[in-house]
């Protein structure tokens, strides 16, 4: 009897190492999605026009609040963030504090409204970066990556962080939800997975 | 103690046609945005330019598989509505069958991949609408909602209805998994709701 408990006890550890760890993947790839997309800017001079022979220049910039669904994508990214670091604080400082069928609730509920909102910033920005590289011949817009390119690849770096945050929160916030029907205690890492009696 | 019991069954008798209505309104609304958007398409007629004083007309076509977000936009919301008409079916039709941690587990798993999506593709075309809207003129994208405002009235509508499946599927998926906490037997509304023993 005290030896299935014993190995309860050595798997929920284990499970819930990989659950910090897949959280903290996925703390890092939407924090680097929000840094990079919110650092990302180019300026760039070009020929407009000319008056006689002397060709007139105009300087542009392509930042990355010159459109709502990156702004939303950075916010967004911050926003899930946070999340995950203040889940990783509770898995790691909140051992004394007993996991009950509320909290493992309420961390699955918070799970599932993040992975909601990164996977909404992640697709309305790739929708709009694809404009941005393909243009829309029917809506005559034209693509601006063949003259903004490193604001394009930068772009492309954050959206690839982006998918990453998603696809890890997906898997996080499947095995939260999990974690209701076997709710084995996940002991923070700081206590000593105590053998359950 | 039979009493408790029975009030347990009229309650979650109450939930399950609580979650079944939400599930039918959640199936009405996106089904009816996917619809609305596949079938929404508008053609003008513009003069585009003059040969001597005779006007040159060309004619336009606005529709929604010009735009990958909108087509993206429907294929979700026809399989959200999908995923919806199942559980309804199993809900209805599944009495029989034992409502155990693992179906309501994957209930669960399905209903949060599911809002994952609907939020995806809703963001996705909402942001595009806006560029259609108001145009983008650090990019130079002109609006296009001035020339086809009856095809971004109902571009507007699919996406309200998408949205309301969108916060219908946030309750929807909070209340499947709350329901891996306390498994109340959703019976199915064909047979009589047993009296637990």
């Amino acid at each position: 009897m005290a030896v299935s408990k014993l190995t309860l006890a050595a798997t929920s550890g284990k499970s819930c190492k990989i659950l910090l760890g897949l959280r903290l993947l996925a703390f890092s790839a939407t924090l680097s999605a929000a840094i990079v997309m919110g650092l990302n800017k180019e300026t760039k001079t070009f020929i407009v026009g000319k008056v006689g022979n002397t060709p007139i220049q105009a300087t542009f910039t392509a930042k990355f609040d010159h459109t709502p669904a990156f702004v939303f994508f950075v916010v967004a990214n911050a926003m899930v963030s946070f999340h995950n670091l203040l889940m990783i604080a509770l898995q790691i400082f909140g051992g004394k504090m007993e996991f009950t069928g509320f909290r493992l609730l309420s961390v699955a509920i918070l799970d599932m409204l993040n992975v909601t909102l990164i996977s909404a910033a992640a697709n309305a920005a790739a929708f709009m970066a694809e404009v941005g590289k393909n243009g829309n011949k029917h809506a005559r817009w034209d693509k601006i990556c063949d003259r903004f390119a490193t604001y394009c690849d930068h772009g492309a770096g954050a959206l690839i962080a982006a998918f990453a945050g998603v696809i890890l929160m997906l898997i996080i916030s499947a095995a939260s939800i999990s974690r209701l029907v076997q709710p084995n205690k996940c002991c923070s890492t700081t206590a000593s997975p105590s053998v359950v009696p």
